[in-house]
């Protein structure tokens, strides 16, 4: 079988997950690694078997004709690359958030569609193998045919430092929305996987660290077409209870027609029929990579739709829906209280 | 001492909770029971040490001349009773549900005010000893001066029989507002308890066990007045992963700007510093009587009140604010949805 051939565009802190993950899947071949700067391409080709380096991703196209371009740069140039894309390339994976904000992001859908160009959001959490695992215990009915309620809460503990964020993505201090725009929807997007669409939404948002612009705590509650509820409970700045925030980020309770799902922050899930003890469910996963190895699953079904001409299950168009959530999330809460929680207002003292 | 002298009305499953308090509270006296059910007064009478029936309250009253009425009576009833009580007693303490609807509830009060009657809500939850200890780490400081979020999942598990609260409180099957109205509004006076007032609230309810009238499972988000989040993740349907459900009734999660507190479902608090492990609090709880002993603390604080002049902690005027976030909860959640989540229509099958 002849390898699909790939350009990426973005050399960054996440394209080594990128790399990584394409090395790895053995019919792809990178061709090329496009950066503004010289050094991160360098860097990158370092990952590689043999790639060129690019400053440009239209001389990229043009010289290497590949199959596909992934994009792992900053939102605000996505509008940009896509279009540059358009009409030299049939598909493109694109890293979120989408774009800076929803009128972009929709702009990117329709440069896409009109351009025949086949786009897919590199969705990555979805792809975490315990949500996999999860989706097959639901569609096998092991807890009922009902969902109930969804709730994950997510504690990261990486933005209470004065020098929050700074040393891996310093772009997020300047965000104006943060924590949903960035990291929310990940799991709205998980929701959505595990308990279908969701129709209405209510959220309540604020700022935590003053060092930042946009809000790092929020509290999304939810409700599914289905009838079902969800929460979704984050914050960055208080500390999860178990080693490792960045392997699920957080820890989900699904509660079904006949028992309970649960999955831990250390990956384990476990399943309680109705009028049953909780009982850990065995399963297995990679810890290589990023988060369960999710990169290298959202690359090998982005290579699987490809290969066999399958509809992406987080495409661009699709994946619109996820982010008018999150924007009726923001225009639920508000502005961003630009205030911290004043101390001593909460809790008086004697 | 002169012992205070009270008189109980209803004798039903929850009137044994306030008279093994009362007994076990050396400076009271329980001087008369009265309930409409004569063989509910026989049982009743049997927890004390020597007391009068009766089947009619202005009688009580009349012939025993109390310093107080304990009203553990269902919600209808009690308007009935505060007025009976007015002008006869000078206080009075009230089971919760304080009435079947917000205005009743404030006609309550007003009753009570008009008549000089001191009425107490009987609101124990935040007398249970874990609230009580956190409210005493958070006045000390332990884990910061703010107060970020707070979050409590409850789930009950003991309304997905057929039979769901026949055995022990089958009027909940006939309730139009279940989960909230009777139990969520606990954890909502938890919460003014902790982090102080709520200013905003939003909510989705809906019911999953149809043998019932109202809503059991529900979540609802909060913003207090503070500026911190809060969140009720709630149902009595889905069961808890530890063994007494009706010790905390769920679990909390308080994150502040130096750290985290949690509750479990054992009574258990841990603590988590900042860029440290979560460690276990020590501090001891009896189990006794009714979820921790709170019904004895209740009734504690009350004779206390009464013996020192001091403020009720849930005087029913200030309860009214409790009340009102419950209202405003079921306004936003809209009709309580008549149907349960559709088979299928959430999780899609192979």
């Amino acid at each position: 079988m002849k390898p699909l051939t790939g350009v990426c565009v973005g050399a960054g802190y996440f394209a080594s997950f990128h790399l990584d993950a394409w090395v790895r899947l053995r019919d792809v071949r990178i061709v090329g690694v496009c950066d503004r700067d010289n050094s991160r391409v360098v860097a990158a080709l370092a990952q590689l078997d043999s790639a060129q380096p690019f400053s440009d991703l239209a001389q990229a196209l043009e010289e290497t004709q590949p199959d596909f371009v992934d994009i792992i740069t900053p939102p605000e140039s996505h509008l940009a690359l896509v279009q540059a894309c358009s009409g030299h390339v049939s598909a493109a994976i694109c890293q979120k958030p989408l774009a800076p904000d929803f009128s972009t992001a929709v702009e990117i859908v329709e440069t896409a569609r009109n351009a025949g160009l086949r786009l897919m959001v590199h969705e990555n959490f979805r792809f975490q193998p315990w949500y996999r695992e999860i989706k097959r215990l639901l569609k096998a009915g092991v807890v009922g045919r009902q969902v109930h309620q969804i709730a994950f809460r997510m504690r990261m503990g990486d933005g209470w430092h004065e020098d929050a964020y700074l040393e891996r993505q310093p772009y997020f201090r300047k965000m104006p929305r943060l924590l949903l725009h960035e990291t929310g929807v990940h799991l709205i997007d998980v929701f959505r996987f595990l308990a279908g669409e969701i129709v209405d939404v209510h959220a309540y948002l604020c700022r935590l660290n003053q060092v930042i612009v946009g809000e790092d705590a929020g509290v999304v509650a939810c409700r599914f077409k289905s009838g079902a509820l969800g929460i979704l409970d984050a914050n960055r700045y208080n500390e999860p209870n178990y080693p490792n925030p960045r392997l699920t980020f957080g820890e989900l309770t699904m509660d079904c027609d006949d028992g309970t799902i649960r999955l831990y922050g250390d990956g384990r899930i476990t399943l309680q029929q109705l009028g049953s003890e909780e009982e850990p469910h065995h399963y297995s996963f990679s810890d290589a990579g990023f988060a369960g190895d999710c990169v290298y699953s959202t690359q090998a079904h982005f290579v699987d739709c490809l290969r066999n001409d399958r509809e992406f299950e987080t495409d661009a168009s699709d994946y619109l829906r996820t982010l008018e959530i999150v924007e009726r999330a923001y225009e639920t809460a508000g502005p961003i209280a630009s205030a911290p929680v004043s101390p001593g207002d909460a809790v008086e003292r004697e």
